[in-house]
């Protein structure tokens, strides 16, 4: 499966917008720690390997996530393995042994909102990053993706999204810690 | 806590006085996976990545260890760190991605049997390697290890093992391999 996931830059306008005509899924708390490759550049492969701490409704989960390069021009779709972590801690010992680095820890509050079959919002609020719209779907191959993300960017645009961002929250916080914005 | 461990050559002989002698905790089935690091020499910094699927009693449970170096010059002694994993394909497929290649695969039958509080012996019988004893304890800190190393000794040497053997089930039959023996 490959998910197809477009972003754009939103505001409370747009936020309130989706909650009045979307269903609310739920209300997560995301801490997500980015690991850097022993000898890969990652910001040049275009991959990432994330360790997120998912809180919700009173629930706790670990999940690990490779992402995989960037499939088109337009969208965010990328290949994602994601696994659960039963002992978070020990992996990322494990990790670090292996010569993995931690580079940044991404904390946002999402709120989740089913819009038709397969398809969902995500509302976030990224820590020093400001307001952001999510949505996702999922194809089972390359040939599907076109199709899907212009389905994707008419949703959004309909509820007033105007710019639209390729970029990781991680990408976007080391580009403002870099120029010293934070 | 610190795995002290120490392996030797054994033969029907041994393997009978520990199975008169102590009590079987259980039969288990491994096979090992090992994985070479992306861009580090696991041999010469004598590290290891592995997965084991161990199965025993109709149960089945994967593992994946990272083996530090070794801590002194005559034991197996060394840093261990193991997780469980709950999906053992993914797993392997995102280490795939991460640039980890399997290196080779060493499957075993293995004898647990208790000896005193702490302490455990296994005979293993080895794939292409024959029989081998190894004996281990826990300890808390390194100052710990010479000590238990030596108690770990006297009980193998009463038991009738003559060679000892620092080098993992992996360095063997990589040697074997190398000699083409097999």
């Amino acid at each position: 499966m490959i998910e197809v996931e477009l972003k754009g830059y939103a505001d409370e306008e747009i936020f309130e917008r989706v909650r009045e005509k979307y269903r609310l899924v739920r209300r997560e708390y995301h801490k997500d720690t980015y690991f850097q490759h022993p000898c890969r550049d990652f910001s040049k492969t275009d991959e990432a390997l994330r360790i997120r701490v998912k809180r919700f409704n009173g629930h706790f989960e670990v999940f690990m996530t490779y992402k995989g390069p960037k499939l088109d021009k337009k969208s965010k779709t990328r290949e994602e393995i994601e696994v659960e972590l039963t002992d978070p801690d020990k992996y990322v010992e494990i990790l670090k042994n292996l010569g993995f680095v931690e580079v940044l820890t991404v904390t946002k509050v999402r709120e989740k909102y089913y819009v038709e079959k397969g398809i969902s919002i995500a509302l976030d609020e990224v820590e020093n990053l400001g307001k952001f719209i999510e949505i996702e779907t999922l194809v089972e191959d390359e040939g599907e993706i076109k199709e899907a993300v212009e389905h994707l960017r008419a949703i959004l645009e309909e509820l007033g999204v105007e710019h639209f961002e390729r970029r990781s929250y991680l990408e976007l916080l080391m580009e403002r810690y870099r120029n010293g914005e934070t």
